[in-house]
């Protein structure tokens, strides 16, 4: 617990406490898969959000979908919070018990059940992590494109609607979903969807489950869309002289309509914060790291197009990765910018924005967001999955100084303001969680967020899933 | 009203009568836009299915947000049903009055209200029909690709999940609607999504309400994503010695992860039919109708792919259309196929199936349903959007004869059971509608289909909104 924790924004919750009895039933069917050890509780009571709250009561690890309906079962009888963790990376506290309850650990329901290859669908458990499942699909000649940074597993992603560097071109988890086996409150365990690409039967429950942060049941079971490895994959870096020529030659791009698959933006200070932490000796200067799938032939016209339109813009220094070996390691840059961040101020912990504006307005809130930063004073990094309008803003605030972290609030308040009149949403892909729970409210209008009450209400009457997420009922 | 109308399997459900109070109320704020004509009645009464119900009380023709929401806040106080009705082009029964009610005519709100060429966004009145958009489209380089055949509205088209010939590469209504107006029982008028590509902003509720039928509330206006004009399009066609063939083509381009914008069969029948209809002297065998968007490099790389392939099946006669004019002459018989075998048959109606199964398995299916209905002697034809695994069997029955009718109903069950051991889809894109809840239920399972009900009741609590699709309360 650290010095923010007396002062959370969420310390009047409710808690509730588990019964003696449920306890009982737990261990009597876990035995040594109900843990209340004080470590195992402390580390599934935080996530990577900035927050801080006390442990769950308890941890279950399951080990299949059985597992899971007994615990919900059992929960909705003594009106008991059930939290579902998975790889723990939430930014935005999914993952703490607020209410007290038990965590429900996925991470031992990691098997692949069965991979389709001609039918470019895989059915995985939910702790399949997406490292773990595309090392699998290699042999095949097939992956799974949803790339959120982080090595989370596949049932968390669902549940925050994930997406990351690939979503410009294969989509988010909203896309790349086929079907799932939901545990739910009120009837046990379901199936939704099939194996078929598309269908029209019934209202779409798929879509309901995945993004719902999991307040309304438990991801055990996931069907997914897979895709042919590209018959070539070329990765680009390429360096301009301001980040609004950056964003620019990326809104230029998506308005032409060529399929990049991947299209990322790091500012100066992620730049730096990689080149320390990696060793990368990148020029030091806002960035664009790109990828190019297709036949060969494809590629090479992509590549030319977008040289083009980078040039410009006073693009320079166009590098090409084509070996796996080199564009592993710019990817690999790529995704340790949190982390490469974070440490160069030590101690620190990271308040970060994610909001997604309509592509032609991201230069102007970009722009606006570090013009904004940069008068406090305050340590940030900026990156984006900018072909999508996705960018986030990390703050790197000192626990130990409240108004750090007020600052931080203060300027993520004025970016969702921003990118609301610019008819974009408060997350794009971190979902709401704890913190975002005002600005759904700001973007959705009440009486959207009325009708996502009355879903709640109707799916988990007790209000055991995952309480004091999204909203509060 | 046929023959059939006094037998009809949902002729026992509850009919709930319009009080006169609440006719006044309607005849008082629509003036003559409140029609009790019979004539006007009838054609509101019924669709494209084989299905005859008695009228609708009175047709409310619509012409903005706040007349819809007046409606339904009415028929809410009264519990009285409410039926949105657009081009009614329906296939399985939607805008059918079966508990009676008002019809919601929402053909006058068609205006397209803002298209934003730098975002590939557009906003229109759920009364704007794919054509109508399309043309207005035209002049800024854009199109938008869903394609149900039909010139539906875009709130129907959003209201049944709609997909057809374009879904395999830009996918369906669920991927291309950004945002929505609702009007709500509960809670009035609200909006759904926004502008942003991704969101990950609460409960998905523009996907729940994309594919509901009607059932949940009435959709006002649409926020969908474009896409640029392809800088090339080709178009093919190409003839196989037999069904078969051409499917397992299918499934092999599908296989390699090629962008194939549309890929189409029509089997013997639909082709001698849209000869007659057409006058098109095609050659009297399978075919696939095919389509290619990108660069014109990429267009040809595409198209030399596919022959490669198709010749390995079979396939001969490849020929090509690269003019908008020879392109829309075979879109054009496409889309006619389903008029030109209802004519094949003069005073027929036809019943028709629209399963979708993983891909590998579409070959199986269409050859073991061809067989079933060959050996039954009814008039039938295939159309599939076969890179999708959805295909569509006509079976053409005289009304007069309702041993064809059974006869048609039996071939679709087995063919739906077939499907759902396929572990594909009762419907790919037309919807339950009334003929197929039982399919649902096996499809789905109790225990999903309840949590649709739960739904439901929630966001409906008095039924009006169509009652009577997708499932009974």
């Amino acid at each position: 617990m650290n010095a923010a924790t007396p002062t959370e924004f969420f310390s009047n919750m409710p808690s509730r406490l588990m019964p003696e009895a449920m306890l009982e039933r737990l261990q009597g069917r876990f035995g040594e898969r109900c843990s209340t050890a004080l470590p195992v509780r402390q580390q599934h009571g935080r996530d990577e959000s900035p927050f801080d709250a006390p442990p769950p009561a308890a941890v279950i690890f399951a080990q299949d979908n059985e597992d899971v309906a007994f615990v919900v079962a059992l929960a909705h009888e003594h009106h008991v919070p059930v939290i579902p963790f998975g790889a723990g990376s939430s930014l935005e506290g999914h993952l703490l018990a607020v209410q007290g309850g038990v965590s429900l650990d996925m991470t031992r329901m990691n098997r692949i059940l069965r991979i389709n290859t001609e039918d470019l669908t895989v059915t995985v458990q939910a702790g399949v992590t997406r490292n773990q499942l595309n090392n699998e699909l290699r042999h095949e000649g097939l992956f799974f494109p949803i790339d959120p940074g982080a090595d989370a597993t596949l049932g968390g992603m669902a549940a925050t609607r994930a997406s990351g560097t690939n979503a410009v071109r294969y989509g988010t988890m909203r896309e790349n979903v086929l079907g799932l086996t939901m545990v739910t409150p009120t009837d046990g365990a379901i199936h939704t969807g099939s194996r078929a690409r598309k269908s029209s039967a019934g209202y779409d429950l798929t879509r309901l489950y995945v993004g719902s942060e999991g307040t309304l049941g438990v991801v055990c079971e996931l069907t997914l869309k897979l895709y042919p490895l590209p018959e070539a994959v070329s990765a680009a870096i390429c360096f301009f002289p301001s980040i609004d020529e950056a964003v620019k030659t990326t809104i230029q791009i998506i308005q032409t309509g060529l399929p990049i698959a991947r299209c990322e933006l790091l500012d100066i200070n992620s730049v730096r914060a990689v080149n320390l932490h990696d060793k990368l000796g990148l020029r030091e200067a806002p960035m664009l790291l790109m990828e190019f799938h297709g036949s060969p032939a494809s590629v090479a016209e992509q590549a030319q197009i977008v040289q083009d339109v980078a040039r410009d813009h006073g693009g320079e220094d166009f590098d090409w990765a084509t070996t796996p070996e080199s564009r592993n390691k710019l990817w690999k840059a790529r995704h340790s910018v949190y982390f490469a961040c974070l440490q160069t101020r030590p101690g620190c912990r990271c308040v970060t924005t994610d909001t997604c504006v309509p592509i032609s307005r991201l230069a102007e809130i970009i722009n606006a967001s570090v013009l904004d930063v940069e008068a406090t004073g305050l340590p940030y990094f900026v990156v984006g999955h900018v072909g999508d309008g996705n960018f986030h803003v990390g703050y790197l605030v000192d626990p130990q100084v409240p108004s750090e972290r007020a600052t931080a609030e203060a300027l993520s308040q004025r970016m969702v303001e921003h990118a609301l009149r610019l008819e974009g949403t408060c997350t794009g892909e971190h979902g709401i969680g704890l913190h975002k729970q005002a600005f759904l409210i700001e973007e959705a209008g009440v009486g959207a967020v009325a009708v996502m009450r009355l879903l709640k209400q109707a799916l988990d009457p007790h209000n055991i899933m995952n309480p004091g997420k999204i909203f509060e009922l």
